[in-house]
């Protein structure tokens, strides 16, 4: 059988790359093009010596190819995208252009109009583990972003099963590999490094995206999100913590609740290969490396509060390796198709 | 003028430690008489290099001091503070065991009958933000827990005023400093490197002295607090971010109403030299090896909320630091005698 | 084709379980039986959820298994293991106990009587760019040390090819989890955190070995190796900066003795899929999680000294990953079987 | 008394604010004066929170002060202390533009031909265990390269006593922060993290002040040096290991040849107040925060090589503390004012 052709645009930023390494082990998918501004014209194993193993040129162009992931920066992104879906290449876009259902949103949230808003209503906001259905068939699909992957998938059986109230807390916590590898004094070594902050209180970007997923899967109440993001020091990884109150009755008293809660959750997910709903609070490093994205959700014995916990590595589930189980969904391959490495741990 | 004799009961412990480190630079008090298990007989300055500029054998027994710290487990604290206290001894204890007011919740938290209840009520709680009169004048303080303290202080303005419902979440995040010297799997290098988790999600000890301590602050209504610490890898630093529903009609919407909210936490630690008001979301960093707490209270702009992020180094102003500042106010010393060094950065 | 069956004896440890994580993805073998004594009785998945894909339970006696991996403890791994041999199993043992050709070397390293003197003489040293031709005939294969993998590689073109005085110095620099899982004051977070330190300077357990390879690489001089490892804060990882004089006339002058230098490692590698010579100075990072080996040699413009550079991850080609490339070469496999994972980066 | 007034010409950088946190806690002397380019016109304690004590204004010209820092880059800092000298002001320059004693030296190492080559010969070496009698009456300080400060440390006694070939070996370790607040790929954060390389290879610019410092203590013989500095994953901190053969005769073979050599070593430094000589192998973190330089000096039992360890933090002994420290002398302060605080540990 032969190959499907894979073209990255921008392959020079952390998730271009993290891409290319996945997609090295892909058992139907051979990366054939990628292109980066920076480095162009550079062997793609002398820029980035772990990917030794390719031997491609980092082009302006790309070359022939049948699908086609775009690691660029938002605004950019669309209009680079818009004529390879018309030209009937299929395209899983990074960066955040294709996310948001109401074009509105990207004035707000992004400076900036949207230069193909008639492409928003097609796109498919690439969450396999909730839009399974509508991927196969997708010309164009907007990798969510790495908070909503975790946020979104810790809430989505508490919201669509109707259980908590529309007021919701997600206090996240970010490995630095999150800000890119753009470099800034905030992720210079010695300031990151023995430093945790919080950032983006004025407002996140991925919170109209978490927003909207949320009211889509319980349209019957307008969420109102407090979503905080937090800078720790580690390279990869993001734990969210979601903090919403239970409506009443919805489950018994004690460990009990706790034990229905776990068994909601888990058939939530049940066919998700994803997606584990552990016994007990867990740890990004149990996600390092690796597509999995891990819940856990309790509630508190002394407040009555509903806590759901996820764990994800924000460059694979959160970014190159949901990208991947996109693809692999819309060519009718395996789901976990490249993607079976276990996390690697220590 | 002499100083002050100190003596430190089990300073094998990081907060033991810590207390020597930063005792080597007081003007008025002088370390004179350590005492410790694991270690006795041994001299501090070769059981930890990093204090070689001290003359002291760790005994099994304190030598004649003034003063008191103790930096035992809770449960053997108690026992060792109580005939101290008894014999005039001033006594400062680091352990939870005279922190709680009310002797039942010793049973309940700590799996101990409390030997000395009548202590409970002499016992000061050693935030001196919030007890500074009663200091002067105490035999017995208890130092308060490390999540206790940012919590707290991040908490009283709101708490205090009347701002805010009483259904509040703290989400925190500490370094590992904080799970002591004693050595455990989740606090082994390769564990707990490039790894953040959430623990004790079944009920933390510091939860119910930070809900004593609210509610003492706002007799008027019971605070339900759900309060959820996590591990990040660094090794000192704890940043508290809280979250509640501001009562309506406190404060003008927009940036106006942020701005009075940070008028109002300026003017309430305006006199203490170890508080300050941050205009941006601040960084553990921004306080390692210093006994600073550095607060940002904010309005989400979009849901509204109240979100206040301290910042402190667990091992000073959330142990040994707070602990020196209140000897100094018990002993009517100045209360940043011996405290005065800045933040090491970066 | 049925796969052959793999058994690891104390899979426990981080090489226990980096193997089971490796053979995961290996298309040839699979591991079938565990065994391990402080967690025996519990699932592999529950102690270790990063190993969450596999369903074993971890047993106190091996099953019937093709190929067994001892990751025991030195002196106990050579009384488990040679009944093994004897029955006719294939064994890789991890630990030191066949390393070393000279019965005598064990008293005086290990402390203890060798209990099968016998078998060192048929044990293979599992440093398969080296012993690669009597890997396919072995019964019984030492893996070598973490450290002794990087310092062997990087030197072995230099000492084969007599190129250099036998006075030689190996200065590493190790990631804490080449300590292992067992707990230690000096692998406890907040002491490894922001530290670094040299151990073992009375002499390390892997100096013999060391020795013993350069030696028999060229048995025309004895070579005088001073071996100094360093503990520095990561979790994996060994860079090793080994030093020696270089012969008079070996190379010319300038950056044109530098390039005779690397074609002469090139060409002694060339064939080797897992070492890799770097125009570089290569970073650790480079082979984080993958069984890479980077060589980077170059001579000081100033001193002259030949100095070369090799980084492993000491968990893989360090441990596991080597152990497995010894597995598929003793059967008869592709030698990169199960092993071709890019590093992860970053 | 009157207080020395400071000044620091480019504040802004690690060493600048280095030197601003710990002249706060100086007896003796005040900053009082501060430029920078990129924030000039801001306030200090506004760009650099933790050091919220002070109320200094950034400004492009110094004021009126009695000693001044130059913390500029080299070059620059020549051109803006020559005047400074030739004013009548006391100067200490962190910049290497005063260290190497032949003019000839800075177009072959710094690119740049020296402006001011007759004050090369009045500038003191300021490592003051060295250059203790000449800094009272110095009007220009040239403080040591932070590699520099730890490698002459360690090898003085032994060259100095004429114990030791010329031919010798340094191998560094360095915290981060040691290549400054500029950004660069190298320091961004998820690329340092969980990294260990080597740089400079070609020759690192410490190398030419370490040869002249060493040939000077031993003037009989022309030095040898092999300088190999490395990054690892830490703020601060550099630990050096030195390498040399010891010349025959000069120690008892066994352990008793170590102990003379530490009494040497302890002989050397014994009126030195920030040198220690260690029993064991020491930590950079015993240093970290302190102005202490921690030597261990042994003999390899095997290859009866000299192995000189010696740690520091970078920014103080290695760059501000040492600043200080020269200040001091040069006024005829106790050596210690303002640098008594011990390591912050751990």
């Amino acid at each position: 059988m032969e190959k499907t052709r894979i073209g990255i645009i921008n392959v020079t930023g952390y998730t271009g790359i993290e891409l290319a390494r996945l997609l090295y082990q892909h058992p139907y998918a051979e990366l054939t093009s990628v292109t980066g501004r920076s480095a162009a014209g550079q062997k793609l194993n002398i820029v980035f010596p772990h990917l030794a193993a390719f031997d491609l040129t980092i082009e302006t162009e790309l070359g022939d190819v049948d699908v086609v992931f775009s690691a660029l920066p938002h605004k950019e992104s669309a209009r680079e995208c818009a004529p390879l879906v018309k030209k009937g290449l299929r395209v899983i876009d990074i960066s955040a252009d294709f996310r948001l259902n109401n074009p509105q949103d990207y004035p707000t949230w992004y400076s900036f109009t949207h230069p193909v808003p008639e492409l928003l209503k097609e796109a498919v906001f690439g969450l396999p583990e909730l839009y399974h259905s509508q991927l196969p068939s997708a010309r164009l699909v907007a990798n969510p972003g790495c908070y909503s992957t975790g946020a979104i998938l810790a809430l989505a059986p508490a919201v669509k099963k109707g259980l908590v109230e529309p007021d919701i807390i997600i206090d996240s916590k970010s490995g630095v590999s999150g800000a890119g590898r753009v470099l800034s004094l905030g992720t210079h070594y010695p300031e990151a490094n023995e430093d945790t902050f919080a950032y983006a209180l004025e407002g996140h970007r991925h919170l109209p995206e978490i927003t909207q997923e949320l009211n889509l899967l319980n349209p019957k109440q307008k969420h109102s999100i407090t979503f905080n993001p937090h800078l720790t020091p580690m390279t990869r990884g993001i734990l969210s913590t979601c903090y919403a109150s239970l409506l009443p009755g919805k489950f018994a008293g004690g460990k009990k609740g706790i034990e229905e809660l776990r068994q909601l959750y888990s058939d939530f997910y049940q066919d998700k290969p994803f997606v584990r709903i552990a016994d007990e609070s867990p740890h990004t490093k149990q996600t390092w490396g690796s597509n999995f994205c891990i819940i856990y959700p309790t509630i508190s014995p002394q407040s009555g509060k509903l806590i759901v916990i996820s764990c994800i590595d924000n460059l694979v589930k959160g970014a190159a390796g949901q990208a991947i189980q996109n693809m692999n969904l819309m060519l009718g391959l395996p789901e976990t198709a490249g993607l079976q490495a276990l996390p690697v741990y220590p």
